[in-house]
């Protein structure tokens, strides 16, 4: 099998300069978007409907769906649940088809499903989809939805520890310097991850909403082994 | 004095989700167009006219005007002098008007310009540039110039130098993930600088090309003490 190239997209702003159709993206949004979602397939929800605007929840919560919805940390009045990976609990959501919109984490979804295949990557399913990635004879862009189009740390070095133990499988070569600088904050981060996700401005925000409490929960690795996908618009597992 | 606002943008294509007017933009392109302008300036050109197109430069060729343009690393047929720092000698631009056209670095310098005073900086002026943003009551931006819309390894570690500069003064503050990136990986860089540049693409580019004579001069600190400032879209010594 050919060495296949890997590249890291710090910002959904930057995308369009890494899109290339024949490649695989995985979204990261550590906290909390990708998160959750991994956590709700493990739950065992049915599918997940990302959408970009509030509206077309608002539009979709009128057509009777379950709503999970949040902007910059607080749940949206007329959803059903927030975003904390908490909420996705067996009891709410198994069997059930859950429609989601985020501050970052499903815009970029959608802006990338247009033209790529995209599957959803986390701390808590990170294993099983660097074997999935390494068994697909494809190039990867991993994308990191950042804070409202810019650079989030949590995410680069999420982004790092999947891009360091795909090249390690050796069967992923970049040349990409987004690749180099993500595998070293990870390398500077691993030792205390959680110290280190201190100096995140997203820690900050959840802790000021009173929001932090899956902090933990969310930096922790091989929770599940679910790979959720898009397929036709809708987050199934794979 | 009170405490003021630090910022870094990686990438143009992000530039828009940190614009402030009230805020200085530092650009940085370490290879090689913001090093090249601090040498011209240290070797007395009197004003540099930086345009984004290859178009405008032509034209401005048409005009009379010296023409220093690259696209990729080669020199634009039409142009002068390319993008070294080394042909901005004190022979060819003393006291002389020069017209300046790159890949990545002139974009940005006038993307930015229409609603920010922007200053050039490099390692061949951090300390005096360093100086001089901490004796101003301004929030500063750093922007990366980055490569085709995307980060850049060597940008990032120079701004992440003078980030950790500007902090250690004790006069800037900062919420901004792409500062704590950054000066990590200054930190990660700085013991062996020449070596950790060898990962990023920009050396292997130009070393393709027979072009990478410069970048042990362009990661030098403290040639010179000259500010290049945009004013009425004209780059001059502050």
């Amino acid at each position: 099998m050919r060495h296949r190239s890997l590249e890291i997209c710090f910002t959904p702003a930057a995308f369009d300069a890494h899109a290339d159709s024949e490649a695989v993206v995985v979204v990261i949004d550590v906290l909390r978007a990708t998160s959750s979602i991994c956590t709700a397939f493990a739950n065992g929800v049915r599918e997940i409907i990302p959408v970009a605007t509030v509206e077309e929840a608002m539009e979709m919560k009128a057509r009777g769906h379950l709503i999970a919805a949040e902007r910059d940390g607080y749940v949206l009045d007329f959803a059903d649940f927030g975003n904390s990976p908490f909420n996705f609990s067996v009891e709410k959501i198994k069997g059930k088809i859950v429609v989601y919109s985020t501050t970052n984490g499903t815009g970029i979804m959608k802006q990338a499903s247009g033209n790529h295949d995209v599957v959803i990557g986390s701390y808590l399913n990170m294993t099983a989809l660097c074997r999935w990635l390494e068994a697909q004879d494809r190039k990867v862009i991993i994308v990191c939805a950042g804070w409202k189009r810019r650079f989030s740390l949590e995410d680069a070095v999420c982004a790092g520890a999947m891009a360091l133990s795909l090249l390690e499988s050796g069967k992923f070569t970049t040349i990409c310097d987004s690749v180099h600088a993500a595998t070293d904050l990870w390398k500077a981060a691993r030792e205390d991850l959680m110290g280190y996700i201190e100096k995140a401005a997203q820690r900050s925000r959840l802790r000021d909403k009173g929001l932090d409490d899956c902090i933990g929960y969310c930096h922790t690795f091989d929770v599940t082994d679910v790979i959720p996908v898009l397929r036709n618009e809708r987050l199934v597992a794979l």
